[in-house]
């Protein structure tokens, strides 16, 4: 519960304090610095009232959890299944539809008789990412994703590039989820048609809400809808196996569809199917459109972690598990759709799995219970697919936030002890791509799986080079198995960018580099602002104390708020004292000098800068370089400060100390405080305490 | 030249120190404080390098110019009458035409007979007004306006809401004369009518960038368009006459004006002048609209100190000129209107003077020239009548702000000694009116004109309270003068409130209380502010310090900077020093503590604070109260502060150590100190600084 001091490493020179509020008693009575000369107020038992704000965070996000219940935030096998693979099974929902929709304007009718074919190719390549990543997991069993296998085998400089395609498809996973599972709403119920664009937003949020109160209670609410989404399926499939066999069923209604737009033939007429080079780049672009089935199976190794111990035989096994599914849907919702002769609609509905439904479960009520079910399964498992992105992204954020690659800000846990900045800018980028889409499917497919599929090259590549160096038992299997999956991958890469180009996959090839480009600019700011240094050079600096400590009080009028400052100035017992004043009005520096003269602030100097061009913060920077320009002097900047508690009490007054502390503070060996005086019912206590503190101490 | 050490009240205990770039040896050299206890680069010499924006500034408004100039800032009569009579003598522009636009549609031609009798009557309190003000010149020469009459005789309660109105109306007449200047413009070029509101607010924008660039050359600017608008006025009038007598002249076209359009008797037909109550309530009306031709009297008893010595005498006599020329300017169009029939359009063009200009001057190649020239003297003068408002609203504004009755920045001397803030004040505001009203006229005269009048009312009172009590020579003279303009301003007052209270003087009636009681909150904000005290306890106050001095150094990460942060922290001298970390990261803190203890900077102890809801500002903030809870323990909090120069640099970091910054410096008798350290390529630099100066106090 305590990690800080069980363990060994707390010398005599670290004390531990606790702020949590259970443990009032804590280790704050813990024995201090021996050189404490008063006895004060018992540290460490002060607790704050709480403000408003924070209530409400408590009352959205549920009640805050300390770092100690990181390590209990564990996936047990169903629910992770549920978690990290509802990304890959619902990508089921639409893969066949995105055949279709390439093949049936190219080659026409024919398009039913090779869309069987093109989904087996694709499942070949499913086999052996799933056989590929089965070794990943088990060599990376801490934290597995392309980006730190790309890592460790082959440096920094190729991760970044692994580390820039899973972001973009990660962001990407949710705005094709969420698209897709509007269309499965809006082909259940004509009515929300014309909103899908809002409602794809809307479930952005929800699922955006979800994530940010943490991950587990997120995963208990996901189960459910993953299990009830692969009833569904299964019973579709089951009930449209036994119907192909023992049974009938219609053929569906083309009015409107592609098949009616492009006709029987496709754009080519009835030459199309003979020009063998338009039907190859058909079949390879159709191909290429199914590669976004896959996507997603490298969910489980980014995420290990999450999983109880044994980590990397539990992930292992949920992966075989989500292939197999995966390609027992995939397969038979194409066959079904070659059978019953779906074709798509343009702008995606209905969909091609919504018309599957209607036809297999037929036109009785118990029909239309089925039909609905399918419908609200799909929809579920669909919006919640996003939620693989959100378990992976922020993830990898913090880990590359970590190696400098991404901004530091994603590696702070939240509230909920999720990494919230992540959640946040995950749904944020999604939800442009859907709004610039306009939520359709079709139109982020071309974007999508390119990143993926590079991804799982770079990933598969590093684990080749693993395999040669490590050399573990059977490790020439796992060269011959990684090493074919990356080439697999490498290949439908290759397709996906020559097929897609023109769709929109130009984008991601312009995007990517840049990308790239800017992630190695922050990496190399970050590495620029490293100011590590030796032990003995850093203790040498840290000891030495320069020759001359001066100290300035800048002041522009005398009253209470200036006592406090030169009180505090004195504090300091600096080698010199000076109240300094920029007299940008000469009045006004003249009436102060003959008070000043007047009070006998034991012989404290007051200089007065003259400032007759009235730039305040250049005459008091010049000065102040005046007299740091030995490199032996060390400048205390004081600045009396007058603290507003509202907005525009700030604003009726004058900025320019404000102005002067951001100027000054950036000078070497130059060091502003601030001293507040709080300008409110306050000011006559603090005049007190002061004018007390002076009678205690006499 | 150099005010601040030629008086007497320079002390031993205050130096003072020029800055200023011409005199680089200044007084920099004068003996300072003894204490100092090593030889410094000389101070006050170090001339920074110029920023880009201030060089732009300078090439936009010219050099700065040096307090000393502000006394050469004076006006010459001609060159006071340009700036100061312009508002007033350009109200003849259009109070003729305003007259006419309330009697026409009520009585139809018989206005014709009534706007002589009106003009005269408002020339009666013209020359009690002159009368009055000359009398209040003489009494206040150093500043006499409404506002400090009001002051200095009813206090501040009253003098705010002369304050308030005088204000608004500056305002308005700003937007009034670039209005009816626009106007003008779009009478004698029909192709400006749609761009009315551009253009006004395009003059606005020129008036308030000369205003910029200082009173005196402004004033230059101004004297020619004056003198020649006078000219052309002249010109007018005089061949009006002469044809009047002498030959003859076109009576108007009055197609499409308003007297087609309420025809020959007016909305109330042939019975309307007959109607006594209805017509009276229409002179009395009519005799409102024509009151905004006086506006502006009160111009010069503002500006009194703006005018050459003997300043009184000087004001005193421009403001007869003035109101000669007025009187004589307003009476001749109102007769020429009258005979020559000229009836007001709707929306404003063409204007009445424009229309007398082509009937008077005929439709010769001269009278051409001639009606042209007058057009363009008529918008000239109109446009830079605005000036009058630009040489009083920011005088006004800062001589109410040093009794803290407007923001304070009002006070402020810009790069050119005006006002620079009250001048973008006035002209943002006025700006808001011009786009409100579509810069027409006829809307904005009923929001017009009371504020000018409720000030004469009290200002003129203020004077005959002043008589009473001075009783200077012959000052029952003054009683009986003022006395009987405070009743005629007082009646007009009330004329105007009554008469034009639908038109949108209510407006004007709901907004100024509001104004009132925003002044009044505003002045008691700042007099809670007031931390004044007794010299005795003032000192003590500062020359006590407390009991104990903690200095908490907080770090983050042990770098260079934390290495500046301890070394400063160790020139404090502090009665005890402590490192403290907030472990929102139990491994983060881990391994801090265990380099900290590798370190051993001379036994300097690490607090780790524990932090597991990573609510970071609020542990260190619940820290630190419980240090300060004796009452007795000053605290320096250090924060090593990074430094970035660039937006995105700062984007991309943490900003949590600001956050705790603002949360910790506004806690009583806690002082945060900023470390700055630059990362950037200055970054090796200071790091070799810290070091150096290790070697050279060795």
């Amino acid at each position: 519960m305590r990690p800080l001091f069980v363990h060994g490493w707390l010398t005599g020179a670290v004390t531990v304090r606790s702020t949590s509020p259970k443990d009032p008693t804590g280790i704050g009575s813990t024995p201090r610095h021996a050189g404490a000369p008063v006895p004060i107020a018992a540290p460490g038992t002060v607790q704050l009232p709480e403000t408003k704000g924070y209530r409400l965070k408590k009352r959205i996000l549920g009640q805050p959890m300390a770092n100690e219940r990181l390590k209990h935030e564990r996936l047990g096998k169903p629910t992770a299944l549920a978690i990290f693979a509802s990304d890959n099974l619902s990508s089921s929902a639409y893969a066949t539809e995105e055949i279709l929709h390439v093949l049936i304007p190219a080659i026409g009718i024919f398009a039913f008789s090779l869309v069987v074919p093109v989904t087996g190719a694709m499942l070949v390549v499913l086999f052996f990412l799933i056989l590929s990543y089965r070794e990943t997991i088990k060599e990376y069993p801490s934290a597995g994703g392309a980006y730190v296998v790309t890592r460790d085998n082959f440096g920094l400089g190729v991760a970044k590039i692994a580390g820039a395609s899973l972001l973009t498809d990660y962001i990407l996973t949710v705005a094709v989820s969420v698209s897709a599972g509007t269309a499965a709403l809006a082909s259940a119920f004509e009515f929300f048609d014309p909103y899908r664009v809002e409602i794809a937003v809307g479930f952005i949020v929800i699922v955006a809400y979800l994530n940010m109160r943490g991950v587990k209670e997120a995963g208990a609410i996901f189960r459910v809808p993953t299990y009830f989404f692969m009833l569904m399926m299964f019973a579709l499939l089951g009930i449209g196996a036994y119907r192909y066999f023992f049974g009938s069923m219609e053929i569906a209604n083309q009015a409107g569809s592609l098949l009616e737009e492009y006709g029987e033939f496709g754009k080519e007429g009835v030459l199309g199917p003979f020009l063998y080079g338009a039907t190859l780049f058909a079949v390879l672009h159709a191909f290429a459109s199914g590669g976004a089935a896959v996507t997603g199976v490298e969910a489980i190794s980014n995420g290990v972690p999450a999983f109880r111990q044994p980590e990397w035989k539990n992930a292992r096994h949920t992966l075989v598990v989500m292939g197999s599914l995966l390609g027992v849907m995939f397969l038979g919702l194409s066959m079904l759709a070659a059978h019953l002769k779906v074709s798509p609609f343009e702008g995606g509905t209905p969909t091609v799995i919504s018309q599957i439904g209607r036809l297999v479960f037929g036109d009785s009520l118990a029909g239309d219970v089925g039909f609905f079910a399918l419908q609200a399964g799909t929809m579920l498992i669909l919006v919640l697919a996003a939620n693989t992105a959100y378990a992976d992204f922020p993830r990898l954020g913090a880990f590359m936030a970590e190696d400098g690659f991404t901004p530091r800000q994603l590696i702070r846990r939240g509230h909920r002890l999720v990494y919230s900045n992540g959640i946040i800018l995950l749904s944020v980028t999604a939800m442009i791509l859907v709004i610039a889409t306009g939520a359709e499917v079709t139109r982020l497919i071309p974007l999508y799986a390119i990143g993926v599929f590079l991804g799982f090259t770079l990933s598969q590549a590093g684990m080749v080079k693993h395999h040669q160096r490590k050399r573990e038992a059977g490790w020439q299997r796992g060269v011959v198995i990684n090493g074919f999956g990356c080439f697999l991958s490498a290949l439908v890469c290759m397709v996906l960018a020559v097929t897609k180009f023109r769709d929109g996959a130009w984008i991601i090839l312009v995007a990517l580099p840049i990308l790239v480009v800017a992630i190695d600019r922050l990496h190399r700011q970050y590495r620029r602002e490293q100011l590590t240094l030796e032990d003995e050079v850093l203790t040498a600096a840290a000891s030495k104390i320069l020759r001359r400590h001066l100290v300035l009080v800048f002041i522009n009028k005398i009253d209470a708020s200036t006592a406090r400052a030169i009180q505090y100035a004195r504090t300091l017992a600096p080698d010199e004292l000076r109240a300094v004043h920029v007299a940008s009005d000469p009045d006004q520096a003249r009436r102060l000098a003959e008070r000043w003269s007047t009070l006998a602030l034991s012989r404290i100097p007051l200089e007065l800068i003259e400032c007759s061009d009235r730039r305040v913060t250049r005459a008091a920077l010049e000065y102040v370089v005046g007299e740091t320009g030995d490199q032996q002097t060390e400048v205390t900047v004081i600045m009396p400060q007058r603290v507003y508690r509202r907005f525009w009490h700030k604003l009726i007054h004058d900025r320019s100390a404000d102005r002067m502390t951001d100027v000054l503070g950036v000078l070497p060996h130059v060091n502003v405080t601030m001293i507040p005086f709080h300008v409110s019912s306050a000011a006559a206590n603090q005049v007190k305490v002061v004018t007390t503190s002076h009678q205690d101490s006499q």
